[in-house]
């Protein structure tokens, strides 16, 4: 009962977003299938997200040599889309530990052409280290804020920037942490208004959200001139 | 132990949205006292959402009779914000029940001077009245997507539109719609990517979100221009 | 302490369905007696469901070659039932993450001799997908839709099909996917009217339950004749 | 913002049931007017359901005379669908408490014009009369089970009878029975296999469940005729 | 089978603290005896908590003349304990909607004698209303930080006091608020390190467990001297 | 920091069951130190509960050499306490999935040295297998009933025997079965009155729970006599 | 649709405790039906449970004068069973407020004919008020112990009685206590063995299965003598 | 994308606790760098918690030789800060299970050079093994309780001891246990007022509230001489 996955193929010209491949609970068989099939001598490349590295180290090296993977993203591509002339995306983080999400989306940026600034280890727990990058995020188009545990981050920086701003809370914590469903909580119900909210850990959904805003403002640039 | 709520005026300098009055759970007093402070003879006219009417019509003629007041969306205010020169924001609604939802937006971008347009019931049992207006909501800058129960209309709308776009969860429903819950699931791991979601029937803060679109958009233009 | 299991050999006179051996749990050594006792050479055939390929492959070669193992549905079995003259059963699936579920469905009607269709990738993110097999699903006389995530393909399916239809929500995806639970949740409050839900992954129930429906068919068209 | 809902008048000819109104969380303006719009001297008749009878005392004399109003189900009606030549559906519940769900489904069937029986007090603690009735249950053509708290009903009949079977759970109880949701999981994973799930105390959607296989029954002895 | 209730009297002996009467699912006549008994002309004083304004104003005024009532915190007593000479506790929350829990917390020590002054509207949407306050509040010896929604002003106070910090989660807002389960989490799994929680909207709590460490700070001066 | 467990000696005296040692979670030292300090050489006899079949292979042959082990229970002790001459246990399960649980129950028995019998395979989707062995179980002084998913034998069993009567929920199944909480919820709720509930998969509580009531039915004879 | 429901009369032979009627959720014309059918002129007289006293006094006086009706425990009946000469049933509560938990399983008791003694007002926090009374308690046959938030008696007096024993969560509290949900785990989950757990605020229950006990200990003290 | 954490330096000056290492979830290359970077020769000493021995074990030998390591509490550091003259903090257990988590907060109080007692297997199953070393506990400064299961040993201390007390759930369990969220909420709802109540398992937390007391304490005393 075996048969080749049909791709969506007309999502990026309805919605600006190709389809990407989500690795997590795929077989190894259909992973290197599909890394050949959307490699440099297979059809347009495409964006494959959580991707173990310890998966892709067992790739045959003829497959895995035409890729571009980056571990602490579980990312991989073989080429990525065309540069775009959009407004930077700011993608703020609470800390290191919420690496593998923040870069997530700043590697789905990558891919989609669309340029980004990462700003890592904001935690309020320390105030003074988001309020002296606080300018520079106000400079970009759209903000990106990742963050675990309480994700006080995300309301406190929700009542700073005037600018579009999408959540994602990370799985990272123990115990009432309950692997980002308190973050995820937090934002929510966030007192700050007008924040968009992610799935736990979706550093990739977060990134598409920012690309369909500094996107559109591109068009709107565009219509403009 | 009496004293003023203290509010945060500078928030619409730094953020561009200015604070709200959310008035469930605030005593009738405390209620009539905002409205007075807030009224056409008092300071800035203030958004108050969460009003419901049989508290409203309670309130002393004198003080009532300044304000702009909606059932539906239990919403009023004195005087609504400068009309902005934005894009059109859409509000598409899965059904009639979640009209206490979409208006909450509609009511909100109108207090904050931003055009908007309302698509109702385009339930996806009935997949014809989506996809009748689909033209037309591609036509705005920014899409609200409203809905609860299985919230599939999120899914469908957001494989269907490239244009920014934020869920609102409804607490329509009995049994396993979980207050909303179902509806806030399904939305947070929709299989449409970019889709950004706020807390259950927050319409309020869907309409600040858009709103931080629609106002990036207009200041990217003015820049351009 | 030990005894051999008691089965409930009246079931399939009862009910029209013989019990099955549901593998997870059970101990290698219970796994390979019971493969044994209804291999080719022992009791009536009988259906393994669950059954993992890394422990399949550790059964002893003289035990396991009578079997028709199949990896991506987890299942087993000597011997099928004697095919039924009944309408056919639609398996639809929302994406390939699906298949360890849409197929167990499919090998349960192959055991039980009920003919079946697979339909896989209708997921909703590109309605079209779905819309051009339409007819050839509204031809069979039963519909299992089977996905995971935000499940809207059960919704949009109901809406469009006046078949019996019986909805598995799968446990693909992450964070607020939680484990099957949000799709569960989804199919449950689907707007669509008259969709009877199977629990989480359960491939195998959602065939019993087609199977009632069409030998049922099969019997009324037998009477009526 | 008024306007008259839109209705998916198509949705009779696409699925064979036509719309219902839920009547739960609408105004009493609104009931009042949709009553008046489905009633004798309106558009073709409709289903009303969750109408508490409290909520239709109030409505004017002049547009409920018109219906046939039940107050258990909390149902009404202004004239059934034409009636179907199709088997009868058993309605089996495990006590009375559980009547205001059993009697939804009973009075959707009425209205769709498909015959049923009540089996009412099923409930397994005294199994004796269950076990008096199951000859009567099993001349039926599909089953609709109705139980709370432990909803064991549910998997005893499943073993039972061979037919379609679709379980409702009902939010009788208190405490751990959490508003029915023991009773959905109890179905969900009964032991019994084959068991379609609806929605808690949704009665309506067992009898929609319950008349796509019956009309399919139907429809199957038409074709062989 | 009625009886006076058994007081546990030794406890201010063995821990500091006198037993307080919970009126909150007592009935009137159990409220009204109780009030009597601990009036002025009845036994030692004790605190009441959770006993709304409309029961209080139901007591006949022979009895409620005696006491102190306080609305908004719902508390009532005779006399309070004799004023200690402890350290100050400051008690800091987000927003008036906190007031019924931040007001119990001061109306508790108010009762035990213990010195408090009250920072409201600290919420950090807006930063600066809790810097300006910071200092007054270090000035203290013990803060109690009460929050409802993502509390996180609880994360950013315990970043910046080196007091000993208790906090109470309110259940203040709606939807994922879940009836300030989001709040409890997010104190829970704070960032700052070293923060007591209290279950949600028990000020009465705060005030003890802050009334344990003032007075502990007391006993250690006074031993010092 | 490495000290002596403080032991409960007194416990058998107190309330009839002596101290037991739960090995989940310790580490293997531990346990080895605790199997030879109650080993054949050691202590009074004492009974290992969750003790896995692989960590029991690795302790040493001179301390395992004294014990009694049966990996199904996972349980362990050096010598029995002495038989008591009371009635006997009876100990019914739905299935041989439960056995890890209904030997628990059995084997702590044998500790206890109280007289018990196991009746397995009784899933009332087969009723038969349970009313073929009724007589034998109300023989017995005190019943447990072992299940797991909906747990309708607990039900069932709990309207067919007068005799005390005590329901073990199992960790069996997947999805809904919510690790045994739908079994444990079905238990709390059934409809047959009377039955105590014990933690999901604790085998070893219901043997406790059976032996003080049949502990005290035999003091209760001697006195009698 | 009305008819008679159909009771389970046969249930005293069986298991030796007649069926109940409990009152919640039914209609105030259902109960007023069934007080006449189990009245003074009635059938066997039959215990109401959960029959609140604001319904009960809006009962008729002709049908309300044969009952004997108690408001804290919300029960009635017209004539208890026949008193029985068994063993005296402890009935230990924590404190006041769980009194109509615990009075509704003295309630139970009195009707069925049981002897017992009522422990309130012992809570933990003050632990001398549960020791001065433990000789009473272990003099009985049999324990029912009442608790709600933390339900730390449970495992106190647990550890402390040889006795059979029950334990009943009640629901008083607020936050955390989740409805009574906290208590329930504690209980489960408590570190003194042996304890049979009834649902949530279920009294009754609890009087059954201390009945089943009690009523054991006669039948085997009858046959021994 | 590598860069060096910033760590918040300040956090000690502030608040009075230096931050610390969390090492679940952080990669083996990270953590040996922070251990260099932290050890004898690098930045000054700092805490590592949650770091699991057969990872420590796997650290180069030049790097671990400098760090003082503990299996069971899983923490490390170079050399601990300067002693403090404080109040001793009692540390009280219910179990040896519990070592983890006692163990973790007697680590951290002996890094930040602040005394502490342990006081281990208290569990209330057996109440004399509390009530022997209640005296010992009351001379000290501050209490820390740590449990699991029911957590009754927080509620019974509380009612014994008048010191500042933090209680800290552990996941000790199984079942209804949930992994330490049974004895979360038992301590938030404990029947003893002024409890503090840490996340589960967090040892660590509870160990830098008691800090918080004792050092105000001890500031407190330096004052006043």
């Amino acid at each position: 009962m075996h048969s080749q996955i049909l791709f969506d193929h007309g999502r990026a010209a309805r919605i600006g977003l190709p389809e990407a491949v989500f690795c997590e609970g795929k077989s190894f068989e259909a992973i290197c299938e599909l890394l050949e099939r959307f490699g440099p001598k297979g059809e347009r490349s495409i964006l494959f997200t959580r991707l173990a590295s310890d998966i892709f180290a067992r790739v045959p090296e003829k497959i895995s040599a035409g890729y571009d993977y980056d571990a602490v993203s579980r990312t991989a591509y073989a080429s990525g889309l065309a540069p775009k002339k959009t407004a930077t995306v700011a993608i703020v983080s609470a800390g290191t530990a919420d690496a593998f999400v923040s870069h997530e989306a700043a590697r789905t940026l990558s891919y989609l052409g669309i340029p980004f600034e990462l700003f890592e280890d904001c935690g309020v727990a320390g105030l003074w280290r988001l309020t002296e990058k606080l300018e520079a995020i106000n400079a970009c188009g759209c903000v990106i804020v990742v963050a675990g545990l309480d994700a006080a981050l995300a309301s406190v920086l929700g009542g700073l920037t005037p600018k579009p701003i999408f959540a994602v809370p990370t799985s990272v914590g123990y115990g009432m942490a309950c692997e980002g469903h308190a973050a995820l909580a937090s934002m929510l119900v966030s007192c700050a208004p007008g924040i968009g909210v992610l799935n736990i850990d979706n550093g990739y959904g977060a990134a598409c959200a920012a690309a369909r805003v500094v996107l559109q403002l591109a068009e709107q640039r565009a219509v403009a001139l």
